[in-house]
């Protein structure tokens, strides 16, 4: 009897985090050993190129696409080489995030991101970081054509990230076209721009894409699901933006793991935005004169006005009015099987802190 | 009979330049008139970028897959539609190259293009030159959705590309590895990395690439084939860029539209790795002393051991060679009706002044 409980594995229960790492260990891993002949220290170089850019952050997008899966299908996760490719999945939204902010980085001038340097900033790696953001977005397909090739939905899905990506290049551009570093022109910063921006910038690579992802996975093929998932989505886009650009400004630094930078850097975030909205002509005036400066004054100038303008009790109120919209969206339009996958994505956002 | 000849419309035979031209003006016009619901400004800059970056150059890889489906099988340009889309296959080349373009040109700091700035040094675009890079990738795969998405050889193409755009990522990384801005280390330079590197960063997507497009519009279906071609290819993507590198010293540089600057600009390029393999000790100090800055007495004294080492005598050499190698490689290995197309191109490159 001894012998037999030696030999008994102790019973490991990964979660679904678990997996989805082990799962990037090994696409990396798979990666590098490139059939092409390539010096190893190129083969280095991408290798750490991929660990120090993409397995960070919350993983949220990611981890969506199991979410989805286990809430429309869970027998899909039952095998290990299915639950694998669904991790890989996941971790093509990741490549195509660290993509974005590789490149976001580089063109907002930033220093920093997840409390350590942003690539581009490294002493070995500096300009290289433009082709590393391209080879990023490479990889994503790489990936996809080793692990799907011969599934049944491999073109859609390439055609899913391929349309996502544009998406996600036109919110950048006009993004920076509203707000270009070193200028001020705060005729442009309407709530209606500051839409648009967001649901391409943010909305359809960060919620769209992993639920589309997972409905792909599950077998959907009604193109009214799609367009459903479309509409909520870019709704819990704009609320997690405007969360962003909220815990910008007032949330506790260490929970965030950041200071906020927002006023100084000229965004166009919701903040600011509201406040033209509702500023009378003198506070217009303070707006005008302090927005987007980096002198310790400013920002005090600009934070004080928010205070005077309640921006914080119309952030509380926009909030709940916005989580209220979501979760009838989601009562009204979601069908029964994708219903969990929508209230777990709110649950994950609502209240955020960080 | 006066009335018949004046209904009669003058008959213009356009080249096979002109209708690529049309396709082109066709291609950015439904670009642009996007699906979605995008502001007139975002368009516009999505349209100047367009024209700016893409139809320059000589266009010889578009072409290529004009002239490579002209050889192997007319008939499919006898149909308008069926000739358009062999040209948007083209132009989803040059739209590749205008992607690593405005990207290399950021990379290497570069200040002119085809006798105009690079895009990144106009007033309206610097940074943002980063996102364009990735945006005109991303464009190649809506024109090809747009245009292929019912051809049976939709999924190969894509994958074609995306194999293409990776080997060329991983060739700009080794050539910035090897050289990277502002250090010097000529240790690095020689002929096997040279190779390298050149297969890499131009082989692929300048030869092998339309070669590839053009055998599979025409429904070649044999691996082997496409194993053939890249040999081809690969030898004629290194004879490329070494006339590349040596045009850049000893080209008119009125005739080649530029100053070449690789001397100064630190460049792996051919004439010094040919350089340093024969120097001897004295040669190889002026080499290091003088390679790699831009004061004019150093490009001069690099200039002077070139004549000293003979390397425009060795050029010639190298460039009779390998005309004759790649020649009997087209003898030897390409089959009957893919001959033409190698020949055309291998004419298009042998003895260029420009
Ligand atoms: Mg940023
Ligand atoms: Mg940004
Ligand atoms: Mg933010
Ligand atoms: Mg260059
Ligand atoms: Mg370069
Ligand atoms: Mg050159």
């Amino acid at each position: 009897a001894g012998r037999i409980q030696k030999s008994r594995e102790p019973k490991v229960v990964l979660s679904d985090k678990d997996h989805f790492m082990n799962a990037f260990d090994r696409i990396v891993k798979e990666l590098v050993k490139d059939k092409e002949q390539h010096p190893k220290e190129l083969l280095d170089y991408l290798d750490e190129m991929c660990r120090y850019n993409i397995p960070f952050g919350k993983l949220n997008r990611g981890l969506a696409v199991i979410q989805g899966v286990r809430s429309m299908r869970p027998a899909l996760l039952k095998d290990d080489e299915s639950f694998f490719r669904i991790c890989a999945l996941g971790w093509c939204i990741e490549f195509l995030q660290a993509s974005f902010l590789v490149a976001d980085d580089i063109m907002d001038e930033s220093v920093t991101r997840r409390g350590q340097p942003c690539w581009y900033k490294l002493p070995g790696v500096q300009v290289k970081a433009v082709n590393d953001a391209m080879m990023l977005e490479s990889l994503i397909f790489v990936v996809m054509k080793k692990y799907f090739n011969r599934h049944p939905k491999y073109v859609q899905l390439i055609e899913l990230f391929h349309e996502m990506t544009y998406r996600t290049c036109k919110g950048q551009l006009w993004d920076m076209m509203t707000a270009p570093i070193g200028e001020v022109d705060l005729t442009k910063y309407t709530m209606e721009r500051y839409q648009h921006i967001v649901k391409y910038k943010t909305a359809y690579y960060t919620f769209y894409l992993p639920v589309a992802c997972a409905l792909t996975m599950v077998g959907v093929e009604d193109s009214k699901q799609y367009k459903i998932a479309e509409t909520i989505c870019c709704e819990m886009g704009e609320f997690f933006q405007v969360q962003d650009d909220y815990l910008d400004c007032y949330a506790d630094a260490k929970v965030l793991g950041k200071v906020g930078t927002d006023i100084q850097d000229n965004k166009c975030g919701w903040l600011v935005c509201q406040a033209l909205l509702i500023a009378n002509k003198s506070q217009l005036e303070v707006i005008h004169e302090h927005y987007g400066r980096h002198c310790e004054e400013s920002i005090s100038k600009i934070k004080e006005l928010y205070v005077e303008l309640n921006l914080e009790e119309m952030y509380k109120k926009y909030e709940e009015e916005s989580y209220l919209k979501i979760k009838s969206l989601i009562e009204d339009k979601a069908d029964r099987v994708s219903k969990g996958m929508y209230t777990w994505l709110l649950g994950k956002i609502y209240k955020r802190e960080k």
